[in-house]
C-alpha cells in the first residue's frame, strides 16, 4: 500500500468521521424539540456505527487511526514509521476539517462557524485523561485481535464514552479541532479545547501521563519509550 | 447459483428491505407523539439492522446489492457481468415496489401514494453526493473482508448517513423510486428526486463524479475504467 | 448433546426470550411517560440483544430454535427429527410460560392474565405472513454461515421486524402463545392470535403459503417436500 | 501473562465498566428532562457497548471477568485457581470503587455518596436470582466460542437484562457495592442491597440455588461440585 494511498485513506475516512459527528448532531438538535438526551442518543447512534463501518473499510488500508493520539502512540508502540508521522497527523486534521465544511454544506450553514458551546472546568480535563486513557488501552488491548474485532471495540468504546464524559470524549486532537469551528450540537468553544484551557505544557503533561499509564500496565517496559518519546 | 435464483434474492431483498424502511416509518410516527427525532431513530435501528440481516441472508446468494448504484458500480470492476446488470436493476426496482405496497397493506394504507414530503435544493444534491461515495467506498473497501463483516459495515455506514445526510441518504436509485410512492415518513416527493431535480444529464454527471472519485482513490487504475463505462 | 439437554436448552432459552419480552414491555411501558415510540424502541432494543446472546449462548446445544415455526420447518428440510419435534415444541411453549410468570413475578404482577389488547384485522393477517416468510428467509438463507452470524441476522431481523409489522411480529406460536398471557405492554388479546382470528384452518392455509414460498425460492425442489409435509 | 498484569487488567476493566454505568447514568438523567425511559435507554446503551468494548480489550489478558460471581463460578469449574480468586475479588472491588468516583469527578459530585435510591422487595430477590442464572448460561454456554463472540452475548444479555429486571439487574456484588455508593440515577440504597435486604445466609442460598441450577443444567455431573464449593 504506497504512502499516498494511506494518507488518502485517512482524509477520506476522518472527513466521513466528521461528517456524521458534526452532521448527525446538527440533525439530531433539529429533530430532538429540545430534549438533549433523546439528541445525544442519535448522535452516538451515528458516530458508533460510523467508526465501526469506517475502521472495517479503512483499517486494511490505513489502519484507519482518523486520531492523532493513536498515530503518535502507535509510532511509540513502533507499529508505524516516525517519518510518516507528520503526514498522517496533517491528513487527519484536514480530513477533519473537510467532514466538517461538508457537513455544513449538507445542512445548509456557513462553511465554517466558531463554536460558543461552552465545555470547560477541570472535570473536563479530567474526563479526557480517563477518556484517553480507555481508547488507548482498548486499541493496544486489542491490538492481538483481528482488524473488525477492533472496529467493533472502539465503535462501541466511543458509544459509551459519548455518554460517560462530561465532555463527550474529545479523546482526539483532530476531531476537538475541527469540532471547535461547527457552532452546532457537537461543537465547543474553542477557548475550551483542551490543549487551549489547560494551556500547552499542562495538556501535554496531563495526555503524557494518560498514555504512560496505559502502555505501562499494558506492558511494563513500554513505560520508558513512552516518557522518552513525548 | 442460477440467475433466476440470484434475481428472486435481489427482489425479495429489495422487498424486505423497503418494507421495513417503509413500514418502520410509518409505525415510528404514529407511535412517536410528534417528536422527529425519536421517529427517525426507530427508523434508523429497523433499517441498520434490516441490512445487517438482509446481507447477510442475500450476500452469499446475489451479492445482496439491492441498489442499481451498486450493480453499475460492481459491473464497472468486473465483479458482475454485463448483460445481467438490467436483469439486476430490474429485479431491485420491482422488489422496491413490492415492499411498499407490502408495508402499506401491513398498515392498511392505500397500495401506493404519491409523497409529497419536500426534500429539495442543492444540499440534497451534495448529500447524495457524499452518500453516494462514503458507501461505494465502505462496499469497495470492504471487498477484501468476508462477507460478514460487509453486512455489519454497510449496516452500520447506513445508520450513520441516516442522520448526517439532510435527505436521510437516498443513495440508492430504486429506494428512492419506491419512496417516492408513499406519503409517509420516509417518502420523498417525487419532483425532489435527486435525478429529478437536477435533471438526468446534471444528476448523471454529479453521481458519475462520486463513483469516479470513489474507483480511484481506492485504486488509481480504475478512474479510466468508470468514466469509459459510464 | 443428549435429548434431554437440548430440551433443557429450548426450555430455559424460550423462557429467558419471553422474560425479555413481556418484562422489557412492562419496564418501558412503566418509564416512557405515554411515548409509545420510546416504550417499543427500549423493547426492541432489549429483544434484539436477548436474542443475539440466547442464540450465541444456546445455538450450539439445541440449535436454539425458540420457535414452533422454526423447529417444524427445520424437520421439513431434514434438519432435525421428526421423531423430537413434539419433545421441542412442548419444550417451547413451556418455557415460553414459564417466562412470561417469571416477568409478573419480576414486576410484582399476577403470575398469568388474559391480554385484552386488541390486534386484529387482515393487516394482521398479512403482517404474519410477511414476518414468518423473511424469519424463514433468513435462517435458511443462513444456515450456510457460522452459528454466530446466525445470532446476529436473527437478532437484526426481529429487531427491523418488530417495526415493520403492524403486529410487532408474532412469527412464532409459542411467543404468540404466551404474549396472551399477559396483560401489558407486549400482550395480544386471545382472540386475536392468529390462529384464533382466521380459523385454524384459514391459519394453516396462509403459514402453509408462507413457508412453502421461502422454502421454494432458496431451494426450488423443496417445494414439494413442503407441501407434503405440512 | 503474569498475576500482577492480570489483576491489573481487572482493576482497570471494572473501573472503566464503573465509569460508564455511573457516569452514563448522571449524563443521562441530567439531559432527559425526566423522562425515565429515555434515560434507561442511553444508560443502556452505554453499558452494552463498555461491556463489548471492554471483554473484547480485556478478555485475552485476564478473562474479562469484572465480577466476583464470574471469578467464583470460574474457580468451580476449574477454570482458574482458587489461590487467586480472593485477589481477582480484591481487584474487581477496588477497580468498581474506583471507576464510580472517577465517574464522580468527571461530573463534578462528591467522591462518593451513599445512594438513596430504594429497590426493595421479594421481586428484587427474585429478579437477582434470574438475572444471575441467565449470566451464567450465557458465560457458560458461549465458553466454547471464541472470546469475541462472549463480548457481544455478555453485552447483549445485559443490554437485555436491564430492561427484564425490576432492579436493572444487579447479577455483580462488586458492581452492586460500587452503585450502593453513588447517589445518582444508576445508585441503590445500601439497605436494598440484595445481601444485605435478604440476610447474608438467606441471599446465598438463593445465588447458591442459581449458581448450582445454571451449573447443572449444563453439565449434569457439575452439580455436586457446585455445591460442595460454595
Amino acid at each position: 500500500m504506497s504512502v499516498a494511498r494511506r494518507l488518502g485513506a485517512e482524509t477520506v475516512g476522518t472527513a466521513l468521521l466528521l461528517a456524521t459527528v458534526v452532521g448527525s448532531g446538527i440533525m439530531a438538535e433539529r429533530f430532538s424539540g429540545g430534549n438533549s438526551a433523546i439528541a445525544l442518543l442519535a448522535n452516538t447512534l451515528a458516530t458508533g456505527a460510523a467508526l465501526v463501518a469506517l475502521i472495517l473499510t479503512f483499517g486494511p488500508l490505513s489502519g484507519a487511526h482518523f486520531n492523532p493520539a493513536v498515530t503518535l502512540a502507535d509510532a511509540i508502540e513502533g507499529g508505524s514509521s516516525w517519518l510518516e508521522t507528520p503526514a498522517y497527523i496533517l491528513a487527519q486534521v484536514a480530513g477533519a476539517v473537510l467532514g466538517t465544511i461538508s457537513a455544513h454544506l449538507m445542512f445548509q450553514l456557513p462553511l465554517l462557524s466558531l463554536s460558543r458551546r461552552v465545555r470547560s472546568g477541570p472535570s473536563q480535563v479530567f474526563s479526557e485523561f480517563v477518556a484517553t486513557f480507555g481508547l488507548l488501552s482498548v486499541i493496544w488491548g486489542c491490538s492481538r485481535l483481528r482488524s473488525s474485532a477492533v472496529a467493533f471495540a472502539v465503535g462501541s468504546y466511543i458509544t459509551a464514552a459519548y455518554w460517560f464524559t462530561a465532555s463527550t470524549s474529545f479523546a482526539n486532537p483532530a476531531v476537538t479541532l475541527a469540532r471547535s469551528l461547527t457552532d452546532t450540537f457537537s461543537g465547543i468553544r474553542p477557548a475550551d479545547a483542551p490543549w487551549f484551557h489547560t494551556g500547552p505544557t499542562r495538556w501535554r503533561a496531563c495526555r503524557d501521563v494518560s498514555v504512560s499509564l496505559a502502555g505501562a500496565w499494558l506492558d511494563g517496559n513500554r513505560l520508558g519509550n513512552c516518557r522518552s518519546a513525548w
